[in-house]
């Protein structure tokens, strides 16, 4: 932050202007008070200069990925806890007590916010969709070695992780007890009639 | 905004104004071309200024609330096919042919981009979910009229709204065929399994 010699103004490290703006983003997510989250608004908030925004990220979407990336690698570990079962039940435990926090809820609203979502960035989309569901992967991937036969990613998807996201999405809190045994016992005892896992 | 004499410039109704705002706001999302989504963005393709969007919405949020409330309620005719499970079948496959649509998912972006995010926003975020769950409700309701015993609406969330919704978001099309069957079939096939419906 500062340099050796004594300046009047302090100035920031490229690093410390991106946790500074990273917050401001999920600050102004969690807390709007009416303000439409845009690029001048993070930077005013941030107390930076909204153009050095604009040449660093490009656009807010761009920043929105970068904090999205940066948070959930941060707050995803995965143990692996020996079964599949284990594995998803981590996961959602994981999820469910996120999404009661505003900062987990602003963070699912971040994802979202920073999908491409015109007719042409389907390629970049999938790409985005693969990151999110990077964690989910590995559990398939760890099970697929056990000689475990995990469900296809996308009932997981439909069964475990979509459930989070409308939750995060709409304020409303999961069960206070046995919600994620409840999606995962759903996913796992259905998982026989879906289509074969691919 | 008319007056009687004739002008050079052709002047749009208050009606025709919003109809090309509206429009804007689901042409920017479905084709962003990099752009961000915000009042100027939107003012400019609608060719309409931008001071007039703030006044008469106040906000993105607002304007986006509007757009989805207006769209979602011409689309959304809900026949009573005489059962629960035909008014669930019927609800998932107008949400499966919606998502596959750029203006479909554009809508479901626009109804996350229009749900207010404050932590002290909570009750409004809780109407804002009471009118998006409307239909699921007379559904519910006309199943209940009936003798039948529909899940909570909380389980019909996870297990048939949420989906839809997620793969809008990332963009995923539902399997070619028997997609709303499969979540209906799981919805009513663990309903007993469930919480007791409230």
């Amino acid at each position: 932050m500062t340099s050796k010699q004594p300046t009047t103004r302090t100035r920031k490290s490229p690093e410390q202007v991106r946790a500074a703006v990273h917050q401001a983003v999920v600050d102004l997510l969690c807390d709007p008070q009416g303000e439409d989250l845009t690029i001048p608004a993070v930077a005013q908030r941030a107390g930076v200069n909204h153009t050095s925004l604009y040449r660093r990220w490009g656009s807010l979407q761009a920043l929105l990925a970068d904090v999205v990336t940066t948070r959930l690698e941060r707050d995803s570990p995965l143990d692996d806890t020996g079964t599949l079962r284990g594995d998803l039940l981590t996961w959602a435990r994981a999820s469910a007590a996120s999404v009661r926090t505003p900062e987990g809820r602003a963070l699912v609203r971040a994802v979202i916010l920073s999908m491409p979502s015109g007719t042409q960035a389907q390629d970049e989309r999938a790409q985005h969709f693969r990151r999110r569901m990077h964690s989910i992967e590995q559990i398939r991937l760890r099970a697929a070695a056990r000689g475990e036969n995990p469900p296809p990613v996308e009932q997981i998807l439909d069964q475990l992780v979509a459930p989070f996201y409308l939750r995060a999405i709409f304020g409303i809190d999961p069960p206070a007890t046995g919600y994620p045994e409840l999606l995962v016992d759903r996913l796992l005892g259905s998982a026989g009639t879906g289509p074969a896992p691919d």
